[in-house]
């Protein structure tokens, strides 16, 4: 396993296979899909074992072919992934995994939010989210102009990231169309209030793009978190990228494809958030504050430049895939028993190889990384994790292949 | 003004005078102190100008006497102040500003407490609290036994600061005798607990010795608060600075010292705080960690020397005291108006100059420091003070005379 796993992915924007598609449908040779899927150990594994197989930590790399899909609603393409078991295991087992393709923007955006304070103490967000509405005019572009929502404004009130509930775990479909209830947690009700304003979710309603603002105190510098099945995020993170070389930034995808999404950029057709740290709770640091703002100003006029008719072209860029949290040691009575070891603090995005201290215990004793493969770690030492008992999280490096938007004809002015 | 203000101390030690004084008692020529008092703007001064006087923002610094002292129980002795304006006023004004010298240790102390967690989420103390709960040899001398204590268990248990209110401003007369009420703060009711248990505060049962830790997010490294009139305190401190050369360690007088003491530190004979910092709430780094547990093991192994019946002679140093608090910019509608500006931000203790920015607003304009003389900032954007409206504390830098402490006869083991 070398430093970088290089692992193609191939985005289907939607329209590319005819609906409905006969199953199974072998993919014609050109968009044969090769790669490969790793199990992991540990609690969080997202790719358990078939029966009989050896426990997770003991599976290794395997080389994978995709080879069929089938579509799902709403827009979505669902490729279905069998595992091709070559070493030491031959066989053949469907997974769950799929790699989904969401529709690429056909027209000009105009319902753009920005939001701040999803997580109330994170002040970046919240003050620029604050002045904004104070003075909007600094969101607006010649064909839209994005509205400013402070996300939390409770939380933001007394400075703490949430009153009940994590607000950005909360834009499920089983939260969103719960009926409401006397006790349910404030961010709860919030959810589904910014749901109606920016939303729908997964309909044709929604907001066509929020961009969410967020701050950590761990040492990730700029980070754009998108989702990799999202090709209109990645466009903009990978220009924003190369916008701002003269300071390092990082692309995370954060969310299993498989999974639900859950946060607020996920109630609009497209979405994404940028983290900036490191910054302590509470703390409004201007450098951090005017960072974000110029990362805003930059995105929206790079969507101004999509929806006027610019090409944006194909392009290969690294990103970083979470695949799973590294938890904090523990006393029997469930104590922490240590903490983030010196060598990896502020190590956020750089490599991390078996055999190197992730922990330093109380009793002085230091504790290794077992894994059997070169990970990056991220949110290391992230203060809002303790409360999840997440140490930092483990990522993969991946080269990814993304293929051009479509061109906009051009737009008149809003 | 230069970058030092120059300032002479002398300490008095119980017994040096005999009691009672008559009043008013010119002291012995080699007694007579003089030094400089300051005048300060703003909501916080602590020496309002006389009746009749310019007002504060316009008086200097100017020349001062003091000439008289009286006895104030218990065991302190008070200089009342005398200024002579000499310029550009004469005459004579009596001021409330005292010098207080507490009794230096005829004894070994055997009664030592070391506090962490007073304020819940200031993670070094909290686990260093939690971990010599279980592990106590840590903090066992030849002479003493130091008792680790978790200061406020109920904030540390949810990550806050406080439930109620800032436990280590609750040690007044006033909280610690009024009646307990049902609705009276968490932290009022624990503050009467601590003192049941280290104090009670001013008497001769209280402990011997406390020592609380605490962390910042400013940029303060390593910094020792402490009370200038206690003696004994003053000396540990200089040594632990002398021990630790190699990394930056200040000496912080944060109390002035004619008002009442409230910490924590307070309700035993003698005591400081070790503030640590920069770390972000919430968040355990482990090199903090580690720098703190090894000066409290320092600060218990002077503790033994002195029980011991080691000398400490008297010594010079620098000691920065507060001058007064520097607001944050408001609107009218008293909304935060803009931030720290990045120019100082982390660098506390350094000197700030005349017409250096000290905030950047969001409208984009400088604020930039107008007062007449340079000053150190400390406690530099430190997230707990933005509900307390203080964006940096504005500090003098002395240097002041500290004289030997009496040393012991040779201690039998304990």
């Amino acid at each position: 396993m070398g430093a970088s796993v290089q692992q193609s992915f191939i985005w289907l924007p939607a329209g590319l296979l005819p609906l409905p598609l006969p199953l199974p449908l072998p993919l014609p040779p050109p968009l044969l899909l090769k790669g490969s899927m790793t199990f992991h150990k540990g609690p969080s594994q997202r790719s358990p074992p078939p029966p009989g197989y050896p426990p997770a930590r003991q599976l290794k790399r395997w080389p994978v072919t995709w080879q069929s899909v089938k579509p799902e609603p709403p827009g979505k393409f669902v490729i279905q992934v069998f595992k091709d078991f070559q070493q030491p295991f031959t066989g053949r087992y469907p997974t769950s995994h799929r790699i989904y393709s969401m529709p690429v923007p056909q027209e000009p955006l105009r319902r753009v939010a920005v939001t701040g304070g999803t997580h109330g103490n994170e002040m970046c967000g919240v003050y620029l989210a604050r002045h904004w509405l104070q003075a909007p005019g600094e969101l607006q572009q010649p064909s839209f102009s994005a509205v400013p929502v402070l996300a939390n404004p409770a939380a933001a009130a007394v400075c703490r990231r949430h009153i009940g509930c994590d607000l950005n775990r909360s834009f499920t479909k089983a939260l969103l169309t719960a009926s409401p209830t006397p006790d349910e947690p404030y961010e709860v009700t919030r959810a589904r209030e910014l749901n109606q304003l920016l939303g729908p979710k997964n309909s044709s309603q929604a907001f066509d793009f929020v961009l969410d603002l967020h701050n950590t105190t761990a040492n990730m510098n700029t980070c754009f978190i998108v989702n990799e099945t999202d090709l209109f995020a990645m466009h903009l993170c990978h220009r924003l990228q190369l916008q701002n070389s003269e300071s390092p930034s990082w692309i995370l995808v954060y969310q299993p494809p498989e999974s639900e999404t859950f946060s607020l950029d996920s109630v609009s057709k497209h979405g994404m958030t940028i983290e900036i740290g490191p910054q302590p709770q509470g703390v409004l640091q201007a450098k951090l504050f005017y960072r974000m703002r110029s990362l805003v100003a930059s995105t929206l006029d790079l969507i101004e430049l999509f929806n006027q008719g610019t090409a944006f072209p194909a392009f290969e860029m690294e990103i970083y895939r979470l695949l799973e949290y590294m938890e904090f040691p523990r006393t029997e009575e469930g104590d922490l028993a240590g903490m983030v070891h010196p060598q990896i603090q502020d190590q956020d995005f750089k490599p991390l190889q078996p055999g190197t201290p992730i922990f330093q215990m109380f009793s002085g004793k230091d504790v290794l990384y077992e894994g059997d493969s070169t990970v990056y770690p991220v949110f290391i030492n992230e203060a809002a994790y303790y409360e999840k008992n997440i140490a930092f999280m483990k990522t993969e490096k991946l080269t990814v292949s993304v293929p051009a938007l479509p061109v906009l004809t051009p737009s008149p002015a809003h």
